[in-house]
């Protein structure tokens, strides 16, 4: 089997920053042990999820890229010879920020960015205060383990972004996200969440024929104005193959690391008997470029 | 709540129409005894499924649109006071056929048609013989329970279609189905194939916030040409919310008739705080009208 082996880094974030970063260090160490090549991280890693409020000081998290983390996560992937995808809040000018994904390239070099497309705005989740939506479109990032197909978190709700990365040749989805349960809603609710969660990311492997890594923190974060109940984030990293089955997922409430082999020629395998690509009416997809068929 | 109540009708087919037809209004009357007054049918439910072959004679089985299928299931539906989606073999001119979706409305009259968008080709399943891709695009069907975003069977595999007919206002999605096992298949991909069909469409609910109504055949259907080892139709029609959380599911090979409550306030509730249609990057989907991004 042509194989690659992909870890994946849940994991819990405290107010200190290095501590943060300290963390993820050791754990993708650990990855590394177990055979990784390729080792994905969560969303906005460095920190605790400061958009639960809307508080303009949160900006000094902010760092260019390159800066001080891709530098310390570039080491990194150099001394152990791995690809590592991490994610960033970027500071690109006064007043523009985004929510960036960067990967590093089994060189320590910066191998590309992708910067968040699609934006949330609900209650704890004021990201549209924080973050540009990204300018950069829906482009894999080519290192040398292939070419990953990085999106972040709210975009694994849109098919629209898997489509058109997987059509730009993303030999893999990767999902850093952060997402969790208000603790104000039932627990059927929050069943319905995450089920929804998973069983979306696991239609992009299917609809595309690729596989899907999602990296989720975990850990109850508090919001800080205390307006609101906090959130209690799931978990449930996962690692889907090119037909959307599940090879691998973590638990809701642990730091895990998890490692996985993917089959490099499955994704051609499955595309040769589930051959959407060819069947797709271009003709009649034009709408898809409006806001609605009103 | 503001319910409305839909029955999905799982059955087999014998190579005798009438017969076919016959269990179909039984089932129907069954469906509506309990409740329903929308009720949906399987995909190409008067005949087995001659896709198996390219057979010159099998076009014998269409029949004009609106035709005896249209008139004989009209009149059910009007006696019963129900919205009907039956799904037919269409001859629309001599050598033009389509897959096509026939909703009739509770006076007995034709709400409107679609006709399938996508054909799907591999062995087995041998449709791009049969039907031309079909010309309506991707519209709603109004009728008395509200519109009807109905696809055909390998347009679930879609996200771009699922997302088209939500946008064009649709209130739920209905797919008229018929999938099988290839009894040649391991068990175990056997299973990924189905748990495939499930979670993609369970995906269009999920992103589009409306139910999925599912209905797919259900029997063994040899190859008539003896050279494949025939379709094993497997079941599993069923219904999701608008979560995509899974409301009612039928087993692998029984016939069967599901009757499920969908509350119709339930996607504006949803929508209202998943509201994925207001951040669609609309500036940024131009590509998906190409064959590849290449």
């Amino acid at each position: 089997m042509n194989t690659l082996t992909v870890g994946l880094v849940q994991q819990r974030c405290c107010d200190d920053r290095q501590e943060n970063i300290t963390r993820s260090l050791q754990k993708i160490r650990e990855a590394a042990a177990r055979g990784s090549r390729l080792v994905v991280l969560q969303e906005l890693h460095c920190s605790q999820y400061f958009c639960q409020t809307e508080t303009a000081a949160c900006f000094d998290l902010a760092e260019p890229i390159p800066g001080p983390a891709t530098k310390e996560f570039g080491a990194l992937a150099r001394e152990l010879g791995i690809v590592l995808v991490t994610s960033l809040f970027e500071k690109r000018a006064p007043g523009l920020y985004h929510n960036t994904a960067v990967v590093l390239e089994s060189d320590g070099s910066i191998a590309g960015r992708y910067r968040k497309m699609h934006i949330p705005d609900d209650p704890g989740y004021y990201e549209k205060f924080y973050f540009t939506p990204g300018d950069l479109g829906f482009q894999p990032i080519s290192t040398s383990v292939g070419r990953l197909g990085v999106l972040v978190c709210w975009d694994q709700w849109y098919p629209e972004a898997a489509r058109l990365i997987a059509m730009a040749g993303a030999d893999l989805l990767i999902y850093p996200t952060a997402i969790g349960y208000d603790p104000n809603d039932s627990q059927n609710e929050q069943t319905r969440q995450r089920e929804a969660w998973v069983t979306i990311q696991r239609s992009h492997a299917i609809a595309n024929g690729i596989p899907v890594i999602s990296v989720n923190r975990v850990g109850f974060e508090p919001d800080p104005s205390g307006v609101g109940a906090g959130a209690q984030f799931w978990g449930h990293s996962f690692v889907a193959g090119c037909q959307g089955e599940l090879l691998a997922m973590a638990d809701n409430d642990h730091e895990q690391v998890l490692v996985v082999d993917l089959d490099r020629e499955r994704s051609e395998q499955v595309r040769r008997l589930w051959p959407y690509f060819r069947d797709r009416r271009i003709d009649a997809y034009g709408d898809l470029s409006r806001r609605y068929r009103d």
